[in-house]
C-alpha cells in the first residue's frame, strides 16, 4: 500500500490566489488551473478576459506538470527534432503540454500537484505560476 | 452586432459558494462547474472527496445547460429509447449531458451561464445547482 | 470508375434558405448544415439564437443523413435496446445521429447531399429539414 | 456580469462574401469559416472545389484567431523548436491552429469574432481573410 500527498481544495485556492495577483498586478487576465498530484482537476478560474483556448491549454500545462512531474518548459527544450524526446508534445491525446507554463508543486522534495497558467505569453504564465507556488509555500512556513 | 450578457468570473465564485454551502450541508463533496453563457467554463472546484470522474461530468452538465439552454434533467425525461430525442446523450462528442445536474443561470429571462454539479445522486446534484443558483439571486437583488 | 452527383454551394443556399423560412415562420433560430453525398460539409449557417450545441448537432445530423443515405429518424425509431440496429447512436466518434432532424437530400431517386437542422424540437427540426428539401426541388423543376 | 459584442449571422455573410470575391478573384476555392467571439461557428462554406480537409482547417484557423484572439499565422512565427510556444499547435485537441489564414475580427479595438480560410497556400489563404474583413469594415463605416 502506498500513502500519497495531495493539494486539498483550501491549497488549491492559495496557489490560485497567488498566480492571480501576479496576473493583477503584470496586467494579463489568466487562466489558471490547479491539479492534485496524479493530474487530475481540483480547481480552474477564467479571469475576466482570459481566453477561451486558453481554458484547456492551462489545464493540460498543469496535468502534464503534476503527472509528468516536470514543467513544462524543461520539456520545451528538449522537445526539439532530433531530440528522443521530440514527439511528446503530441501525446496522452494531445494533452502533455510542452508551453512554457505548467510548474509542478512540490513540497519536502515530493510533487503534491500541479499549476497551470495560460493567456499570456509563456513567460508570463511561467512567471505567474510561480507566483502561485511561491504564495503557498509563504502560506505553509 | 449582437450584445450578450455573460457571467463575469465574481457571479461564478457566488454560484460555487452557494452550491458548496449547500453540498456541506447534505455531506456531499461535490464537482462544481460554471460556464458563460456559451458553456466555456469560468470556474470549478473539487470539494476534498470529489469524484474524478465527476470532474468532467460536472463541466459537461454545466456545458449542456448553458450551451443548449436546457437543464440536463429535461432532457433527461425526453431522452428515452423511441422519443426522437435519444441519441442526443452521446452528441458533441459525448459532451452534451442528460444527466441531472446541470442547469442553466437565467438573469431577465435570459441565459447568461450554467452550472453543474456532480458526486451525489443526479438529484443531490440538482439540489445543490439550484441551491447555488438561489444564492446568486439572492445576492443580486 | 464512378460518376457521382453532388449538391454544389448554390444548391446548399438554396436548401438552407427554404430551412431558414420556415425556422422563421415557427420562431425558432435554428443551425442549418448541409452535407455532400459523402457527408463533408458544404455550408452551414447558425441563425442569431441558435443554440451552440447545435452547432454539432445539426452538422452530425446531416452528415449522417448523406453518408448512411438515412434519415436520422428512421435510425432513431429501430435504435431501441433489443434491436440489432442499438448503439449505432455511438458509433463513427459519436457523429452518427439518430435523433431527428436529418434528411438526405435526393434527386433522381440517388442521395445528393444531406441536410441537418437542429435548435427545436426533434419535430421542429425535421420539419424546417423538409422545408429545406422543399423549397430546393421547387426551384429544380 | 459582462456585456459581450458579437457577430450576428448578416455580419458572418458579409465577412464570407468579401473573402470568396478575393477567392474568386485568385482562382482558388476555398473554405471559409466565420466564428463568433468565443470561437463558436457561425458561418461556413464550401466554394464549389474546395478541398475536404479544408472544411476542418478553416473552422481551426477561425476558432483560434477568435477564442486565443491572434491571428494563426502570428503563432507561426513563435511556434518554432526551442521557443517556449512550441507544441502550442497541438493543444485543444488539436483545435489550435498555427497555420496561416485565421483572423481575428475586431471592432472598436475588441474582438469580435474570427475568420480562417483553407484550400490555398497560407499567403492566399491570408490574403481572402484580410479581404473578408476589409469588406466587412467598409459596409459598416
Amino acid at each position: 500500500m502506498l500513502t500519497v500527498n495531495r493539494l486539498d481544495l483550501a491549497d488549491a485556492q492559495v496557489l490560485i490566489a497567488g498566480a492571480a495577483a501576479r496576473a493583477g498586478e503584470i496586467g494579463i487576465p489568466m487562466c489558471i488551473a490547479i491539479t492534485d498530484e496524479s493530474g487530475n482537476l481540483l480547481a480552474f478560474e477564467r479571469m475576466d478576459g482570459g481566453k477561451v483556448t486558453s481554458i484547456t491549454v492551462a489545464q493540460d500545462k498543469a496535468f502534464t506538470a503534476a503527472a509528468a512531474r516536470k514543467a513544462t518548459h524543461e520539456y520545451n527544450q528538449a522537445c526539439v527534432p532530433g531530440n528522443l524526446v521530440f514527439g511528446i508534445h503530441t501525446e496522452v491525446g494531445g494533452r502533455l503540454s510542452v508551453v512554457g507554463g505548467g510548474l509542478p508543486v512540490m513540497v519536502d522534495g515530493e510533487v503534491v500537484g500541479g499549476i497551470g497558467l495560460s493567456s499570456g505569453t509563456p513567460q508570463q504564465d511561467m512567471d505567474c505560476a510561480q507566483a502561485g507556488i511561491d504564495h503557498f509555500l509563504s502560506q505553509r512556513s
